[in-house]
């Protein structure tokens, strides 16, 4: 066993906490789920997560860094968490430094967005890649940019936030003030709520509660024109968004992965051909345009490499 | 005389060719002016260029790298010029092994408006910054990034084209296809059109040869409300593609530069205006907004620079 490329990779999410012992990119041992709604305090979820680190290194001795994953604000080269978007009670937060003090291990913080990106850049869909962009469809549009081989975080390590980029200037505002946000067309809820809209005016109601990604998809494959066209259009604006990032940044991968992603050719041939009609060809001979690889373990995942790397 | 840090630049504009001997980005000696359009072969006028450099090197006999700016598609890693976006005859030009065969001197090639901005973020208004977004408005909207304090060039060598981004994606299409492409709104001609329709419209006809940038901030300045608000709505519009570009790349500067460029706060203040509404604090609190400091010479500078670096 060579020890030394063994680390533990934890992928903080709003629902949900998980972690894994990593090594060479694949999953060896998985931690104990944590849900952090139990926890009244963030001090008590941060002695439940090093609870299951504890248990993790007593099956693997040979760990050797700890890196997490957090929705939200972290400066990954102070070790401090901001704030989390979805948590409540995570402000200024240490966090490099503690596990530092508590394991003796090596330890790196990264956004979860940024994180996936570097799971799949090294192991995943963009694999050999040069310069990857990545996002993540979910409640919002999670990014992560890879530049010239780099995870590239930007002045505040805030970097690639394409989820609030504009698709329209004279478009709705998103919760920034951006006129035309992407979030604003394409998030898990606005998707489910223009779905029901359309199923209502179609005399056919749905609540949006049932117009899920997945109840979306069954119906976009079992031949719904509204779904289908629904489907069309989301690609269409996501395309749009990623259009800008390739006229900018002159990526050779886009990798698309969450929930709505689980669309399949539904979402990924508007989104494929909205980007092959909207930029010249020295911009799309090169590019691919492919679904994320690693799935839920992409975050723990790209945490872990980045604590071998810290 | 430290003479291994003087170097040519040369900056290779449509409508003439510039050059100078720079040292600690500033220009020492300038080369006699060369107009393309007197060359009716590429051949030709690579001549003139050599000629130039001969002149220049027989006054400053120590310079030792010659960098040249291109107004199109160039790969500077093989040293290529690909083509030229409004000059015939350059296609698959091998410039690099052409100059360092003629003079033995390191040699660079660079996309005209990557250089300016690395001139910007070398020696001019986004000195010790480290993520610059330079644009330069004009015929086009010319943009070089640099990210980490590099210069980035994307995959093909073609990155940073925040011209062809799309501000409406149900606007008129550009060049390439583009729905709401920037330069349909604010490229010169456009503009000058754009103000003509205004003026013709409230019954005060003027044509578009009348309504250059010059003829607009001398207007605007007078008071004339027509020329006030299309000044506005060109930086809300120039304002709305450099929100993408924060979003995604979180900068701490971004330097505007070129014609437009040259009506001051007109122009100015609706940019800075647009991206403080509608980015979060963390991508405007340490993000300045500033007017190109380099002028014409900035493509001259860069390019010494990259050929010293070469």
């Amino acid at each position: 066993m060579s020890g030394s490329k063994q680390s533990i990779g934890i992928d903080f999410g709003g629902t949900s906490i998980k972690s894994a012992v990593v090594e060479n990119g694949a999953i060896v041992a998985r931690g104990a789920i944590i849900d952090p709604a139990k926890h009244a305090s963030s001090l008590t979820l941060i002695e439940a997560l090093f609870d299951v680190v504890k248990a993790l290194r007593a099956s693997h001795p040979a760990i050797s860094g700890i890196g997490i994953g957090f929705p939200g604000f972290v400066d990954c080269k102070s070790g401090v968490v901001h704030s989390l978007t979805n948590v409540k009670g995570w402000h200024e937060v240490p966090m490099v430094r503690m596990i530092q003090e508590r394991t003796g291990l090596k330890a790196a913080i990264e956004n979860d967005a940024n994180a996936m990106a570097y799971a799949e850049f090294l192991h995943g869909a963009a694999k050999g890649a040069q310069n990857a962009v990545c996002i993540t469809l979910g409640t919002g549009v999670g990014c992560g940019l890879v530049l010239e081989g780099k995870l590239f975080r930007g002045t505040r390590f805030a970097a690639a936030e394409i989820g609030h980029t504009s698709i329209d200037l004279n478009g709705p505002r998103g919760v920034y003030g951006t006129p035309g946000d992407l979030e604003v067309y394409v998030g898990n809820k606005q998707t489910a709520e223009r779905a029901a809209r359309l199923y209502n005016a179609a005399g056919r109601p749905r609540t949006a509660a049932e117009c899920t990604p997945a109840d979306l998809s069954s119906l976009a494959s079992q031949g719904d024109s509204i779904a289908i066209g629904l489907w069309e259009q989301i690609g269409t604006e996501i395309g749009a968004a990623l259009v800008n990032a390739v006229w900018l940044l002159n990526p050779d991968a886009i990798v698309i992965g969450g929930g709505i992603a689980k669309a399949g050719p539904l979402v990924m041939d508007p989104i494929r051909r909205t980007i092959r009609d909207r930029v010249s060809p020295l911009f799309h001979e090169q590019l691919k345009i492919v679904p994320a690889e690693l799935g839920n373990d992409a975050g723990i995942i790209g945490c872990a490499e980045l604590a071998l790397e810290s």
